[in-house]
Parts: structure tokens; sequence; C-alpha cells
């Protein structure tokens, strides 16, 4: 489980990262970015376990995520500038990190409970993406994952992996599939730029919004 | 208990549309009108389900909620134009929601718990209008039935009556109750336009806003 | 217990004003002032209790702390302009209200679960400011506790004080300590005007806002 856990960090500081830039763009001071990095790299994880009955929640009895999440909001405030110029990085971090969560979420799913796919595949996508959520909802922004749907696309694919294989191969290996497939979906969407069109929205929606 | 299913994919189906409406008027695309459609149809129970430790939710065992949401919500995107239209329909299917999910709500707090009347109540409540809190949450606005309270009293009349009743009369009798209840408050307060008064805003309040 | 039992609800009371006073500001009417009152009141304790699993949670059993709170939000909306005079008043209920949330939060924990101290000190602080994080979503607000880290901090060493104590004197001794300690933090923070700097943005920060 050595390398798993490799990913699953990187997973944690990615998406740290990722709320702490939220949070300084909307020009919370350090104690609001540490609040939205933890938000952002905890969330997904303790959505997914109050939701299978494992609480507490394994973010409450492992405080190293915890830890990792705050010292990275804490790098992430000092070394603002240089960071935000890390794009490949932080995107590559940020697949990584949507792949790790999900095949640990989907292996919490099994772990737990009967082999129901759909709460499996849900659990996957739920651990992916809930911090996101989270993290958008403290930041007083309609979630972005709601925006670009390769975010759950990429997880709930991985999850299916995950699902379709955990049966004929060892558990670990049946992770690094839901890893790598997920991994691949987003890293492929971002540089071909893959996006599904937004409805186009006639006039009467536009009226509806311009008076609400 | 074949009828009080059909109601309930009424309710679904009634919570998805709301969803996906608020989704389109927000300008979202086909995968974010989605996610609000699941979330109005699905949060009120799911949140009903974390209450009374019912865990994992139901609707994650049961998979054919989240799949009618989905088709609805693709349905309400295809043919926005015509749904925005059958606005008395939109709003009875509503109300057959509200009661059908006050009733469930209120029955599964009976099945799980001691029937602690105020618990059965919230339940019922939590049940009927946790799906728009959700809604609003992910959509930036202040939750519609903080504003419209007429939904809560006609939940609460609903499930109040599912508790005087269920000990004497038979369990699938005590939820048509509630049902007929909650609808009947629900609609008769929206063609006479009941509302209760907005509280004056004095000028300090007023201020403040502006301020703020 | 008793005297504890006291300071439970003058922080109840604490938490539905400051919950009513935002409904107002936000112009809601008299049923959205008590549905702010009420999140911010139980919110902290039913986060708490579905966190370390004790389900349904407190709040729903002992429903004299709901009633409480509608109470005082309906006290609020008819006395406003006399209760926002009470500045000070306020101030020290909330203090209060913090502390004995806090207190009563990790004293949940350890009554539940196995002694993990980072578990207790989380459990102290969700259940000190949990209430006031729901009250901002529910308002479509940044969370106030992110702008404002001395809450969290003074509900943080008042919980890491109770952990240091609660072995070696009374549980209800312990629980005193803490209540202290958050409030002398807390008030002192207030009338010394302490707080910690917002991280200068820079022009490129500045950008992102107004484009965002």
């Amino acid at each position: 489980m050595l390398l798993i856990n490799i990913f699953v960090f990187i997973g944690i500081i990615a998406a740290a990262v990722s709320g702490s830039l939220v949070g300084m763009k909307k020009r919370l001071d350090w104690f609001g970015v540490i609040c939205l990095a933890v938000a952002t790299a905890l969330g997904g994880g303790i959505i997914r376990d109050v939701m299978i009955g494992h609480l507490p929640p394994v973010a409450f009895i492992k405080p190293i995520y915890f830890f990792v999440s705050v010292g990275t909001a804490l790098i992430t405030c000092i070394f603002y500038e240089r960071i935000t110029k890390l794009q490949n990085v932080i995107m590559l971090s940020d697949a990584v990190g949507l792949g790790v969560f999900t095949a640990v979420g989907a292996n919490a799913a099994v772990m737990n409970h009967v082999h129901e796919p759909f709460l499996v595949v849900s659990m996957g996508l739920i651990t992916g993406i809930g911090g996101g959520i989270l993290r958008d909802i403290f930041a007083k922004d309609i979630p972005y994952v709601f925006r670009k749907e390769v975010y759950a696309i990429a997880s709930i694919l991985g999850a299916v992996s995950f699902l379709l294989t955990y049966n004929s191969v060892s558990h670990i290996f049946a992770l690094y599939i839901c890893l790598f497939i997920t991994f691949v979906v987003r890293v492929v969407s971002f540089y071909y730029n893959v996006h599904f069109p937004v409805l186009k929205s006639d006039s009467a929606i536009g009226e509806e919004v311009k008076h609400s």
C-alpha cells in the first residue's frame, strides 16, 4: 500500500492547493485560506464516510491528512506567485488526486458494504468531487464540477473500471487501474480541450436571469 | 404500496424538474442541470437517512430514483419551452411531491426509531424541503423555502396529521392522510395566494444591507 | 450539571439571536429568520453528532433547544431595535456560547469514542463554529469564521484545555475550564481588537476577482 499512499498525499496536496488558490482569489486571510484548503482536501472523504456510515470519518482519526492540508495552505500563501506559474504541475497533481480519491472512495464502499454497483461508483464519485463542491459552497460559487463535467465523467469511468476489475484482479491492482483511467481521461480532455456544449439559453431564460 | 410508489415517482419527477429549471435559469450546461435535478430529487431523503442513521441512504441502494432524476433533467433540457408552459401541472406535481416526501420521511422515522413526536415531524419536514434547500445552496440562492413559508407549514401540518393517525389507522392510510393534508394546504395557499408578511425593514436594516 | 445547562441555554439564545440578526439584514421574513436562528443554534451540534455517529442527533431528541431557538427568533424580530443596542450583552453571550458549545462538543466526543486527541479538539471546534458556518451558507455569505479567525482559535484553545484536564480533574470541572479559556480568549481579543492580517493581495489576484 506504500505507493498508493504516496498518490493519496499528492491528491491531498493538490486539493489543498486548489482550495488555497480559491481562498486567495476571494481575498480571505491566511486562516480562511487554511479553512478552504482543509475543506477541499478532506471534504470528499468525510462526506463519503458519512454516507457509508463509517463514523467518525477517517479524516478525524488520521490527523496527518489535516496537517498536510494546513501546511500546504501556508506554503501556498507564501509562494503564491511561484505556485500559480506551475499550471501543468497543478493540473497533473489534480488529475492524480481525482484518480486516487475515486479509487480510495470506491474501495471504501467495497470494504464497508455489500457490493451494490451503484453505491460503489457513487462513493468513488463523491470522494473524487465532494471536496471541490464543499470548497465552492464555502467560497460562495456554484460548484465548479457542475460546469466542468469532465471531472465527474473521469471519476465515474474510473470507478466503473474499479468495479469491473476488483473481483478478477487483486484489490490493489484495481485501485491502480481506476487511478490510471481517471487520470488519463482528465488529462486528455484537458490538453484536447474537450468540453460539452452549454445548452443555448433562449431569450426567455435570459430574461429570467436578468430579473432574478 | 403500489399507489404510494406512483406518488413517490411523481414527487421525484417534480423535484427533478424544479432543480432542472433552476439550473437552466443559472445557465448551467446539461451536466450542471442534471446535478441540480439529482440534488433536488434525492437530497431530502439523503439528509433524512443521515439524521436517522439509516446508512447508506436509500437513494444509494435504489438507483432507480437517481436514473429517473437524470432522465427527467434531460427531458426538461430538451422540452424546456413546453414544460415551462405547464405551470399548473408543475405546481400540482410539486404539491404531490411535498406531500409524499413528507409522508415517506415521517414514516421512515417511525420505522427506524422510537416514536418521539418531534423527530417524526422533523424527518417529514426535512425529507419534504431538504432537496429544495440543497438545490438553492448549490445554485447560490438563499433557500426558497426560507422565503415561502407555506412549504414548511404544509409539510409540518402533514407530518403532524401522520403522527396523530398512524397508531389508530393502518400505516398506509396515515401516509395518504399526510399526503392529502400537505397537498391541500399547498394548493389552497397557491390559488388564494396566502403568504405571510415580510417584516418591515426599518432604515437601519436597509443601511446595513447596503454596506454589507 | 445544572449550571452548565444554564450556560448551554445562554449559548443557544446567543446563537439564535446571531442567526436572527443575519436573517433580518438579508430581509428575510419571520419564517426565514426562524430558519436561520434554528440553523445557527442547532447546526454545530447536529454536524458533530453526525460526525461521531450519535444518530439521531441530540437536537432532534431534545426539542427544547429547537423551541428556545424559535422563541428567541420571534423575540428578536419584535424587539429588533432594542436588541441591536445591546452590543456588549450580545458579544458576551456569544462568547459564552462559543465556550459552552466547544466544551459540550469535546465532551460528546470523549463520551462516545476513543480519546483520540485530534477528534476531541475537532468535535469541540465543529460544535463551536458549525452553526455559524451553516448560518452563513444559508444566508449566501462566505462563513464569517473564515474571516475572523479568533472564533476558531478561541475554540481550539478551549478544547485543548479540556483535553489536557479531563483526565486529571472531574469532567464537569474540565468543562468549566474549557468554557472559561474560550470565553477569555474571545472577549480579550474583542476588546483589544486582536486580529490577524489579511494577506496582501497583489494586483494579479485583484484582477482575477474582478473577472470571476
